[in-house]
């Protein structure tokens, strides 16, 4: 007998008609005999409403104060989803993150798990119950209630199904399965089959919203086959999963972006040690997240430095860097804030050479710039001009073939 | 240093600017140097809305997962309440029951208190802070979440103050206190500055609503005064405590009474043992609460039997009546669902003879027939046709002088 731990996010709790959806398809997936742990969000809709009656109260609402408030909405999701499911004859019993010792740490409104106590869930499990239990929640150690931030829930569910040894991680979302590149841009967009963990962060990072990167990462963590799909159509989505050794790796899983890039360059600073971080210091002192960095040598003992920080950031970064200006002896200080970051995924391009030139041949036979590259071990990102995003990433599409099934290509 | 409990109930708290006058009146009590550990109810309207989600999952919801729904009403409030307390400068903590280990027994949706863990509170007390509770809701020994019922909160604020040998506990509501009759019906109705246990159970039971029975029944037990009073206009309101036997008690605290009664007569039924439960076995058997029971003794072995029940369950005692008719060899049932009940409660007349008298005589100057009369050490109730109710309260209350100061009475 396998276990699951099924996830369902607001939008499929988000009105009484979907969380009788929900428990169909729970119901559905008892009947092949398999254990299930159900983990769901609060309605849609209800977070917001609860933080705008924070917002009435307190600008800045007290972050303990606002985990009790919060974890309400999950705890009356759990509650329905029982009704429903036993309005249909199917056994079920739901808890809290406290209730069944989901301990963390003290951060609140960003908490992380330290520990999950399996036995409460265990032994419901043997008596032929659904487990329903509230996402996004915890509980401290000595009994605050604390919650795990934005997307928590998917959180809940991977670490769930890691404590528990589960056979797979379902997320059911609004989409059914995380796509070679975004659908808005290019229609030829498919579906993976499979992706491994790896890629998965690389595309999530990159704006594939699909799942929260901490879950994405506590899966491959612990090893737990993640499996994101639609809990609105029917069909297999597509699992996430370390690499299979014996299955041929496609080259490149897909295309990711990112619009709200700004990049900011000081040129013909001292090329000596210490540079970097004399730049890069005050920004992050000012708690600016700094995402790609590139440095090239130049001539005359001096050197450019560029990197890109969140466009919301672009005016407060430039200032920074104004005022350091005399400190670093630069030449010159340039910014742009209309740039693109586009990222070609793929663990294959580890083994294979050629990947790189190939995206840049494709990109310039459309005469598209690229104005800064940054390569990893299994992505490659280029800086465009904002103009040119949804040419790059349609030309790239079609150049990887990714509009075809993963298996032909080699 | 004294140590007062506050419980606000959900019309006091049913929106935010009223949170907001809650944390004031706190913060304005707190400045008298006192302890405080506040008790709220959900927001108004929020129960009902949970309560209507539920049903469309389920016509009887399950009541253990109502309890996880309900009991997030409450949890919104104490978060919302203490932060409104921080904007404010009052450090302040909340806890819902199960943190603060109420601990109940297990009977889902109208659970008792068993035990409550007062260190925690003890705790925050001593660090200064306002200690924010949330009514109504408690957790079995084993971890599940219970509710104490329709009026719970005052059952948690009473048991808090008991557990807590508590100075006073306060009952904000949107009455100003205890009135010696429904003003609706008696405009010269009179606050009562005093009123003992005995006598507020005797006027709750009868239908002045402003507090549920269980928490008078605990406070009485446990000793703990209470006292009623508005959360929208400042005032004493009414404390409600042990006759104190220094004070001269006043013959009579006021006029209760109840317009849901219906009557049913048994004729002609043999006067012997085992009559009466032959009569009420069937009665208490189809789940229907008896009132007022009359036996009177009658001629020929004889006797004619009246007892009084909700008028919505008239018929249906009907009904029984005459199917167990033959087996008691009655001569006739008769009934009659337009009467009332009105009641003069007080614990004076213990000692006082000629008040049943002078009462009798205030009816009969008005030509009001008396149906039935039921006395007991502290009130006489008497059955009226329901025409009469208003006439009968108010030449009561006048009777009584209720309308001057008790200290008037003598």
């Amino acid at each position: 007998m396998a276990l699951f731990v099924h996830k369902y996010g607001g939008t499929s709790v988000g009105k009484i008609q979907r969380i009788k959806n929900v428990a169909e398809n729970i119901i559905k997936a008892r009947q092949r005999g398999d254990d299930l742990v159900v983990v769901v969000s609060a309605m849609s809709g209800e977070t917001n409403r609860l933080v705008a009656l924070a917002h009435e109260l307190q600008e800045q609402p007290d972050p303990r104060e606002l985990d009790v408030l919060l974890s309400t909405g999950e705890q009356v999701t759990i509650a329905l989803l029982c009704m429903a499911l036993h309005q249909r004859g199917c056994p079920a019993c739901s808890y809290t993150g406290g209730q069944v010792k989901i301990i963390t740490d003290r951060a609140h409104t960003k908490a992380r798990i330290v520990n999950i106590d399996t036995d409460r869930i265990r032994g419901d499990l043997s008596e032929g119950k659904v487990v329903v239990v509230a996402g996004f929640q915890g509980i401290t150690e000595d009994g605050h209630i604390t919650t795990l931030g934005r997307g928590g829930s998917d959180t809940t569910a991977v670490a769930l199904a890691a404590a528990l040894k589960a056979d797979e991680c379902l997320i059911y979302t609004d989409v059914d399965g995380v796509y070679t590149t975004d659908p808005r841009v290019e229609p030829k967009a498919r579906r993976l089959d499979r992706i491994t963990f790896e890629e998965m962060l690389e595309m999530a990072s990159l704006g594939s919203k699909v799942l929260q990167i901490r879950s994405v990462e506590f899966a491959g963590k612990y090893n737990v086959p993640l499996r994101v799909l639609s809990s609105f159509v029917e069909g297999p989505g597509t699992l996430i999963s370390y690499e299979e050794e014996s299955v041929e790796q496609p080259l490149i899983s897909g295309i990711a972006f990112n619009r709200d890039e700004a990049k900011l360059t000081i040129m013909g600073v001292p090329d000596r040690p210490g540079i970097a971080s004399r730049i890069l210091g005050p920004i992050a002192g000012a708690n600016i997240e700094v995402d790609m960095i590139v440095q090239n040598v130049g001539e005359d003992g001096t050197t450019d430095f560029t990197f890109t920080v969140h466009r919301n950031e672009y005016k407060k970064a430039l200032e920074i860097l104004r005022s350091v200006h005399t400190e670093l002896q630069a030449r010159e200080i340039a910014g742009d804030d209309t740039i693109v970051k586009v990222s070609l995924v793929g663990v294959g391009m580890r083994s294979h050479a050629g990947i790189a030139a190939k995206m840049f041949e494709a990109l310039a036979k459309e005469a598209i710039n690229i104005q800064m590259i940054s390569t990893s071990e299994i992505k490659i990102s280029v800086v465009l001009d904002e103009k040119y995003l949804e040419l790059a990433v349609r030309c790239l599409h079609k150049a990887f073939d990714l509009e075809k099934p993963r298996d032909a290509v080699t």
